[in-house]
């Protein structure tokens, strides 16, 4: 199955890399731009024989290693 | 408009920072997963009349900013 998972910061956490891309969107002349945020989005391939049990891994994963939940939250979808 | 950008490594692109993930992965014991590639994933909101014009904007902000076309692929999506 695969996996894809979003890890974005918080909405009150700065996000000064996001800032940087609006103010160059802007000097492009994109200046219709607004609250530009960035995140990770990760793709795995992982061996499961349930959905369920494919996200509640990807959950543990999320948790143990690939987000810092005190400045980041984390979604996953499981894909046949 | 929220437009939601992902911005991923071309395939036979080398990702050694998925490698790195896949390996982390595998020695907290998680052995059933393959293939780790991380990308970007970008949120902004875009002010535009239409859906069509705002994602042809930011096809346009990817090819012009965001991403690397040499080694990098990108899709839009736009929620109201």
């Amino acid at each position: 199955m695969l996996a894809k998972i979003h890890i974005t910061l918080k909405k009150d956490v700065l996000d000064p890399q996001g800032s940087v891309i609006a103010n160059s969107l802007k000097s492009l002349g994109f200046d219709n731009v607004n609250d530009v945020r960035q995140g990770k989005f990760i793709e795995l391939e992982i061996n499961s024989n349930s959905k369920e049990e494919a996200e509640k891994q990807c959950n543990d994963m999320c948790e143990k290693l690939l987000a810092n939940l005190v400045i980041e939250d984390y979604s996953v979808e499981i894909e046949n």
